[in-house]
Formats: structure tokens, C-alpha cells, sequence
């Protein structure tokens, strides 16, 4: 609805027909950014103040009365204050009795109060309507009416016929309502404005740190350890190889993380035998940020893929190149096709687009609205079927790209084993497991579990 | 909302308020599941049970009494018991009379009964409110948190309150409750979790078999042939070059599908004179999977930009060139460059790169959220205007790929044309008649025929 | 819902219960579909008519009546007529009384009237529960069933009750109906089908002019001046080389277009001291384009991305490569690897794939329904900083590309500069007003103006 509402308003001024009056308490600047708004969608617009000498900043078109003389105007009062003020609309608890009182508020801190603002207004004012809405709007982008981001305006309230004269209100300044419910789901909204991106703080830094990790690890070997015993200054690698190697094995790392939680799950629910007892918290919370690692490996996934594409582009394989076709010419001979290479790298190639694509296809299920238009029985095909599929191509790919030199002891510089051998411990780990789990001596009791049955019932009937 | 939902109901215990009691007969599997998810939602629950032993299975804070004592107890009862056991409800029927009743119920098979399993419970219990929720909801996924699919749940009932009060326990959940209107919207609930992506069925299929035909024409004319009677053993191709020969033309085909049954469907309408007449049962089906045809012909398209992007990284690549060099180099000359190459090659690649621009251009548009954001005018635009160029830009793409070799007598081997040839049959037919189509002459009656005009009144008034 | 409803519509025929007669005046091609369509669906459907003979383009199961006939036998009368032709409805206001009556009408023009035809009904018929729907369906796209596109219909009307009837009917065809408020949101609902992307026009006629000048540009620099000067004929730059050049030119230029205004208006704010006055109008116009400016930006940055990986393909770039080679050789010498060069392609590289990875991050946060699931917060740290970050990335791309050239004289042809130059001027420009706008001198009077502060209160209180 995002541009339908700012083209559908932006077209109709709708000067002609009369709104209802909307009082505003409180001056503050979301008050009279508010304020602005209304009057501009056509709504009459009467500020309730401490002081009712007219202030240059409110709204020319607006009027400003006592708190009292304003409320009574009106029937709907939309408190602009902070909620520490609240108290002082209990002598007005008469004057507002079965008006809409509309809670915008919200606070500095997420749960900072035991109960929310919107249900403390209530409690103050238990003959009003509450309802809270508004709070999740910007004060400055509903002024400048630059609202690119999200319409929505989450709106909540025990009385049916206030939610709507609010939601109705809510359309015609061009926002998109939602209805979230009875007035309990007022803490929700007023921790929501509050969050940044709380889902995806864990996968992040766990993604930010094992970089890290792999990156110096990958310095060392290709570049200190070669400057060192090779004399040779491989610094730019740096640059381009180095982030090509560590992305892919982060992706991969990373989407085996994807699948592991699972696994441990159901090796839990096999130990335990029922399905009835809690995972422990870490489990729990793991297997909600999936979602978030499987992104973040597709982002890895993503930059592996464009790397590896761009490299003939590179000034340095531009110049290998052209030394290994320059010493074939000079010693006047031509090196026959080996055919195990061109297989080899061949297979590895196309294994690794096919992942990436299925990868994609994985990734583009993710998005809420293509997930929203799928069944329970669709979304697990994709994410479950389609992500092993994923999860076994990328690792076939890492497999025969890393293949031959896993034998070879130059490979192992300083005893320590390149990163794609590292990086291959947690996905063939995943596969096998997943692999043993499938067996049907394994499966059947699983699914048994998973259906509600009980291996030891505890108080038996 | 998907992630909001999550976010909202984790920061929102609600514990303070008092919600209503909930009532849920049967203690099976999801009556459990939704029972432990109520409570811990703050609702206090009550079972009705056959038996009122206290089992250990159920949620501990939850009562358990008979039918009729539990529905008591609360104004809205969920019947968690599959249908075939519904007509125990009989005798309950003058206690659940102006309650709310829930009915979670699927099936097994689509359309199983005459009837939805909520209609027949309305019939059964004809003073009750019935409404249909919940079915969509995975019984697994509610109880373990995990719901990172469709958090949305299908409501429908004739009771506009009824419904109000699901959807507020819905919201309560953390899930999006989804109106479909009245009770007659039942049948489509139920069949809707039984669904595995119906609408994919047929174009999956055609393209595997597509796939499939194309794969092995490939293999016989690029290897077989070539090992016959050139003794060359190409064998590794399989992984490489075959696949990114077979899925251009996949693309290609799959795209003219798209646009074929548009212009089939105006060749009828003007034969006929008449847009009064249903379309064949194939044409009408063919039409509604154009959608689908065309996304998985992006998907061949996106696979053969990703390969050919890749083809230089490839082993048997980098030998023929270092091969052509070093025999230029042995031969003491450089060849000068060839104009008509130089501008044939960029002509092909540039085309490549628009064409697939402007594909992944109209799939975006496919997006359910981009497409709700578009109006019909809009829509159409980018569809048919934005997807005939992109038809026009891929054909004339490989035309100018494949052109050289039309004429030569090597492309033929066994006489059968290469693949690219056959792939431009059907886009160049549908190019022709479109274009055909196009002219006034031709152009005017379809409108008219479209605005609702007959050629032939078949019952002159 | 897109797929969802469609779905389900195939599945529930719902031919079993009854649902109430719909009355539908006028017989024009809109009216029939729609009658067709309804009694697909299981509504028996009237049709009100001056002339009561049947037509054979009416549907079958429907009766045809005169328009008072009609209305008795329905709660729910649709107006399919040309709003010209409303003042017939004048006389049947009576039997209108308190009956829905839904206005369907579309306008040619954009405001066309003064008041909604909506509203302009609801005046002629006072007792009627006037309700705006359907007016955004297309009537061939409803009869045919290709439904692909949006299948939302907005519904308006300033009555509850009839609002909730109106929705159920466009629920039980198949569609999803969302709630615009009162009447008073006709006028946008119709003015909507009328659009043809009116938020793209000025960036793509921007961005078309911008492009064609640097064509332009480029072909006078690279193809007519070597042509004139070193008479050496590249043509065929025009397919590739060219387009190559002009991408990156236009996604930075156009980037840094995004940027621009968010600067401006922060540079007015300062020097007005104050937030409540009015940006120019051009100024406010281009803040409520940047989402489309950035959007076509990333499509040229895409095109350049695909066109630089696909470079190794050319014929052109494969001679070049072998030319230098083969002179090696026949020098009998290798020339030694270049580590400036080195660092330099790894960096612009590196920079190119971080930058464009990030674009690409920030466009899909642009998707609907991607940004309808983050919070004001969480848009505003991807939209503003990861935003920035992309910029810097991208000039740094081009800086370190570039750098080499800036101090030579042959990258002066015609004393003109190299367009990479050029395409330098915005984007360095917007990053160094930011980077002095961030500065806490700067940076904290701005803040406390755009939260309401005023440098010079106009009216001293």
C-alpha cells in the first residue's frame, strides 16, 4: 500500500466534504507535526494547552483552547504528551468519559514501565475509549512527507467502533492501519519503534567474528608465511583473494549453522523421548535466528560468486596467465587438454552455480511477502528439501574444488590445514547426521515423538 | 508483519491483564500445542475431555473437565477433534448455543466431504457462532516457536463479533489473523494446507521434459556424434557446456509459452467473432500458469548468464585459448582483428545483457508485493510491453549467436539442426503473429470484440 | 493473498449454500462480466434495465427486470452506468433507501469533477449506504480469469455495516478487498486506475536525457576523435564499450542525486533557523523521488556490473589479450608482475563488489514488503548509513579506476575531461557537504531544529 496511499492522497485534497474535529493535546512537536497533518487532510484541528496564547509554531489553521474547552469540542483527543504527565487529565476524566482518547506515546526504553502507556491512560481515564496508535510514525518524516519507509501505522484498543473512527483517521493522512487487537497489545507497539533489528544482532556478530577470524588466519598462511619462507610479497591478496576465500567458506560455515540446530533437536527429542520438555534456552533461541544466518550466508554466498566472476578481470591473473601461455610458447610446445582437470573443474564450476542458484531460490522464499503466499506444507519443501539440496551441492563443490589437495603436505603450511578443509568439518558433520536421521529405524520413532506419543509416559494412568 | 508479529509477541509477555478463559475440546496433539501457546499467551485454558483425568501430556496451569462443565466455563470453545467424531456435539448443543465456536479441523484429501468441516459443525450446532481458524497453523511449528513461514491464519464465519474475538486471540499469538469472510469461504481453508504448489505442477513437468529432450539432442549431436566421427572424446562437456547450451534454450522456449496462448486466445476471439464464448479448457489453463512458465524461464535464464559468466574461469577454456595463442606466437604473426567478429560478439553480449535485464525486470514485478503496489494499467505495461521486448532483445540475442552457422553444412551433423535452432522456431512464430496482430486493420475488430462488441447476434433482438 | 485467493476460489465452488441476490443496473460490458462472474461464484444476480428484453449478452442464470423491479429483489444494488447518466436515480430513491448501492465508475481524466462520483451519488440518493469497489478491477481481466496481476480492490463507504456486505462479495470472487475508510477516499480510489507510474516520470525522463548526453559524449571522445586523429575505426564500441561507460556514469551520478537533496534541505533548515517553513516546491518533488532515483541508479549499476563481468567474453578483449601476449613472446620476454598495478585492480575491484553488494542490500530494503517489516529505526540505518557507505564505495571505485588518467594529458581529448571524471563531480561534492554537516558544530543546531527548536522566534511572546 506503500505508494497506493501516497499517490491516492496526494490526489485528493478532499477540501469539499467536512471531517470531524480532532483535538491534540499537548504542543509538543509531534503534536504539532501531527497537527499539521490533519489540517492538510482536512481534519478541523483544535490544540488543548496549558497556555492558549497562540503560539507561532502551531499550525496557523488551528485553534488553541484549555485542555477542557478543547476536549469538549471534540471526539477524539489525541494526547501528544509524555507519560509523565498523565496524571494531570485526571480532573478531565469527566469531560473526555466516552470519547476517543488516542495514546501516541512512547518511550525511551524498551519494557521501561511494568505496564504500558496506553493501559495506564486506561487505567486513569476508565470511562474514555483508549486506543494507541500513531506511535510507530516519524515525527519529522509525517511533516516533510518523505514516508518512504513503512505506511504502516499499528493500531490497538478494546473498543471496536473507536479503533475504526482511528484507523479511519489513519487513512486519510495516506498511512496503512493495522489492526493489532485489544489494548494489551499496546506494549508490543510501544517497544516496537524501540528495536533495531533485534533478530539479527547474534547472527551478526557471530558473522562479524569468525571473518575476523578467518581472515587473519588466511593472512597468515597466504600471505606471512609465503612472504617468510618464499621471499615473496603477496600483499594484495589482501585486496581480493583473500575475501574470496574467506566469504565462501563463511557461507558455507554459515548454512551449515543453518541446519545443525535441527538436528541436535531431533537428537534431543530421540535421547529424551518426548517432545513435551523445553530445548535448552541457547537451542531455542538459535533456532530463531535461522532464518538471519541463512541470509547472511546467502550474502556471503552472493559476494563469493561475484568475486570468483570478476577475477579474470584482475590484473594479476591477467599477468599469471599470460606467463604460463609466454613459457609454453618459448620452450615451443603446447600442453595437451587433460581431461581429469577439465572434468574437475568443470563439475566444480557447475555444482558451485547450481548451489548458488538454488541458494537464491531459498533466499527469495525468505521474503515476506512470497512467504506469506505459501502453505505450512510449501514453505517446509523449500526450506527444508531445497536447503539440503543447497547445503549438499555447495559442499560437493568445496569438496572437488579443495579435493587434490587435501593429500598433498604443501597444503599444510605451519601444520595447520587450509580453510577450506576448515571450513568443510561442519557441513559433512550436518550431512552425515541429517543422513543417519533419515534412516527409517530413526525416522519413525522421531516422527512418533513428533506426533505426541511418549517413550515413558511419567505418571502412568 | 511477519517479523513484527515475532518481535512484538516476544517483548510482550502480558501477564498484568486478564483474558478471557478459553475452552478446548480434545487433548490431542494440536489441541496441546494451541492450549500450551494460549497459556502462555496470558489465557487461561480449559479442556474438555472424555476423560477428565488429569494426563500428564497436558499443558500443567490447564484444567481439564467434562465437555459440558469445561464449555461452561468459557464463551469461545475450540473443537480440536477430527470431524468424524463432531455429532458427540449434539447433546452440547443447548450449551454451546450463542458461544464461539472454533473449528481447527483439515482433511486429508481435497474436497473430501460435500461439505467444509465448518459447515457441517454450524449445521450440527445451528445456535452457535462457528468460526474456521487456526487449520493453517503447523501444530509442530506453534509449540516449538519456530513459525518462520506464513505466520497468517484464514478466519471466515457469519458472525462478524464471533470472528473479532478469533482474530483478537489470533493477534494475541503473535500470528496475523486473515479474514475470508463468511463461513462459505470454509471449503477453500480447509483445502488450502493440503495444497504443494498447484499452480507449478504442469510448468515443472513441461520443463523437465523440455529439459530432458534438449539434454540428451545435446549429447548426442556434441559428444556422441563427435566421438563417432571425430574420435575426440568430449565427454566432460556433460558438466559444462551442455547445460549452459540447454538452458538459454529452455529460456527462450519457456518465454514464447508465455506469450503463445495470449495471441491463440485473440486468433479464437476473432475467428469467432465473440468474446461471449468460453476459451478450450487447455488455453483457459495455459493461461493461468503464464506466470509460472515465466519465472522458471527466468530461472534458465539466470542459470545460463551465471555459466556463461563463468566459462572463462573453466579449465578447457583456458586451454583452447593459451592453444590459439601459442600457435599464433609459434606461426611468428598476430591475426589483425576482425571487425565483423568484434561487432557480432558485442552485438550478441549486449543484447544478452538488456534482454536479461529487462527479464529480471518483469520478474520483479511478479513479486505478490510489488504487483499489489501496481494498478492494472501499470501492470500490463510492464507485463506485455516490458515482456515483449524482452522476448524481442533474447531472440534477436541468439539470431545473432547462432546466425553464422545457419548456412553451414557443419551445423547440421545427422542432419538434425543444432539446438539454437530449434529454440528460434517458436519465439520468431510468436514475434510474427504478434506483429501481424499489431496492424489496425487487425488490431480494431480484437478491441472491439474485447469491449463486448459481436460480429453475429446470434439471437437477433 | 494473490495466489492464496485464486486458489482457493478454484477449490470452493460453494455452489451448495445461498448467497443473497445482487441487482446490477446497466448492461454495458463492465456489468455483465461482473454478473457473470458473481454467478460463477453462487450469487443470483438481477439485472436492472430500461429495456427488460433479453439480450444474449447477458449472462444465462441471470433475470433481467426494470430498474425498479430489480432493486426490491436485492439488498445490494451495483451501479454499472456512466456517472452522466446517475440523475435517472434520482426517482428510485425511495426504493434505494437504506439499500448498499455500489459505485463501480470510473472517470477518463484525473479529477475529472469536482467530487467523487462516489460522493456525487451518495447526494443524489441521501437514504442510500453508498459504497465505492471494483472500480480497479479490469472487467476483461475479471471475465477471463487472468487475474495475475493485483487482485486488491479498494472499498470505501461511510457505512460499516454495507462496507462489511461489499467485502464479502469481493472476497467471494476471488479478490482481496482493502478497507480505504469513508466516502471521502473515493475520489483517490479513482483517480488510482488512471496512473501510469506518476512517482518514475521525472527520474526516467532525468535519467533518459542523462544517458543520452553521455553517450553522446563518450561517442565524440572515444569513436569519432580516434577516428579523426588516430584513424583507427572502433565502431563497434558503440554495442559495448560505450554502454559500459555510460552505466557506471549514470548509477553514480544518480546516487549521489539521492543524497543530494537530504543535504540541500538540511543546508535551508540552518540558514532559516527553523523547520515550520516550506522547502521550495522543486525541493520537496525531488525528496519524494529519491526511492525511484536509487532504484534506477542500482539498474545501471546492475548493467555495468553484468557488462564488465561479461567483458572476457568479447571478441575484442580475447584479440587484445592475445596481441599482447603473442609481442612477449616474440620478444622473448615476460614481463614482471606490476604490484602497484596489482593493488590497484584488487582495490577497484574489491570496492566495485563491496559497493555494488551493499546497493543491492539497500534496494531490497525498498521492496514493500521488506520495509513494511522494519521500523522507522531500522529503515532509516540501512536507507541513510548503509546508503552513504555505498556511495563512498562507489567513488572510491571510480576514484581508484580513474586515478591514474586524472594528471594525463591524453585523457584530455579535445580538452574536454574523461567522462569517469565528470560522473565524480556530484558524488564527491555530496560527500564532502556531508562530511562538514556531520561535524558536532553543525550537526547538533540542526538536530535541535529539526526537533522544533527556532533560531528567531518571528512573534516574540
Amino acid at each position: 500500500m506503500n505508494k497506493n496511499s501516497s499517490s491516492i492522497m496526494a490526489l485528493a485534497p478532499n477540501t469539499s466534504n467536512k471531517r470531524e474535529t480532532v483535538c491534540i493535546f499537548g504542543t509538543g512537536d509531534f503534536g504539532r507535526a501531527l497537527g499539521h497533518k490533519m489540517i492538510q487532510s482536512g481534519y478541523p484541528v483544535v490544540y488543548g494547552s496549558r497556555s492558549t496564547q497562540i503560539s507561532n509554531l502551531i499550525p496557523k489553521d488551528a485553534e488553541v483552547l484549555s485542555h477542557a474547552e478543547a476536549a469538549q469540542k471534540a471526539a477524539i483527543i489525541i494526547i501528544a504528551i509524555p507519560r509523565q504527565h498523565y496524571n494531570f487529565l485526571t480532573p478531565l476524566a469527566e469531560i473526555l468519559h466516552g470519547k476517543v482518547v488516542v495514546d501516541i506515546s512512547n518511550n525511551l526504553k524498551l519494557n521501561q514501565y511494568p505496564e504500558s502507556n496506553a493501559e495506564y491512560l486506561a487505567q486513569l481515564l476508565p470511562g474514555a475509549k483508549v486506543v494507541k496508535a500513531f506511535n510507530t510514525v516519524s515525527a519529522w518524516a509525517l511533516q516533510s512527507g518523505t514516508l518512504d519507509a513503512s505506511r504502516q501505522v499499528f493500531v490497538c484498543g478494546d473498543d471496536m467502533e473507536a479503533k475504526q473512527m482511528v484507523m479511519n483517521i489513519v487513512r486519510a493522512l495516506g498511512l496503512t492501519p493495522l489492526d493489532q487487537g485489544s489494548l494489551m497489545a499496546a506494549q508490543g507497539i510501544e517497544n516496537y519503534p524501540l528495536q533495531l533489528f533485534p533478530m539479527w544482532k547474534f547472527p551478526i556478530f557471530l558473522s562479524i567474528g569468525l571473518t575476523v577470524f578467518f581472515f587473519f588466519y588466511c593472512l597468515a598462511l597466504d600471505i606471512i608465511y609465503t612472504y617468510i619462507y618464499e621471499h615473496n610479497n603477496f600483499s594484495f591478496f589482501i585486496a581480493f583473494t583473500i575475501p574470496n576465500r574467506v566469504c565462501p567458506v563463511m557461507a558455507l560455515v554459515l548454512l551449515a549453522l543453518v541446519y545443525l540446530p535441527g538436528l541436535l533437536a531431533a537428537i534431543i527429542q530421540l535421547y529424551r523421548g518426548t517432545k513435551y520438555r523445553r530445548f535448552p534456552d541457547w537451542l531455542d533461541k538459535w533456532m530463531l535466528c535461522r532464518k538471519q544466518l541463512g541470509l547472511i550466508a546467502l550474502a556471503f554466498a552472493s559476494l563469493h560468486a561475484v568475486f570468483t566472476l570478476a577475477s579474470p578481470l584482475r590484473s594479476f591473473v591477467r599477468w599469471r596467465t599470460s606467463k604460463g601461455i609466454i613459457s609454453q610458447a618459448l620452450n615451443n610446445r603446447t600442453e595437451p587438454l587433460d581431461h581429469t582437470n577439465a572434468w574437475l573443474s568443470d563439475s566444480y564450476l557447475a555444482l558451485g552455480v547450481l548451489g548458488y542458484f538454488l541458494f537464491v531460490l531459498v533466499g527469495i522464499t525468505s521474503l515476506p511477502s512470497v512467504s506469506n503466499n505459501v502453505n505450512w506444507r510449501e514453505f517446509r519443501f523449500v526450506q527444508s528439501k531445497l536447503g539440503y539440496l543447497t547445503l549438499i551441492l555447495c559442499t560437493a563443490h568445496t569438496l572437488i574444488y579443495g579435493g587434490k589437495w587435501f593429500l598433498s603436505p604443501s597444503a599444510y603450511k605451519w601444520y595447520l590445514p587450509n580453510i577450506y578443509m576448515l571450513s568443510l568439518v561442519l557441513p559433512c558433520t550436518v550431512l552425515v547426521v541429517k543422513f543417519v536421521l533419515v534412516f527409517p529405524c530413526i525416522d519413525k520413532p522421531l516422527t512418533k515423538i513428533r506426533q505426541g506419543w511418549e517413550r515413558t509416559p511419567r505418571y502412568p494412568e
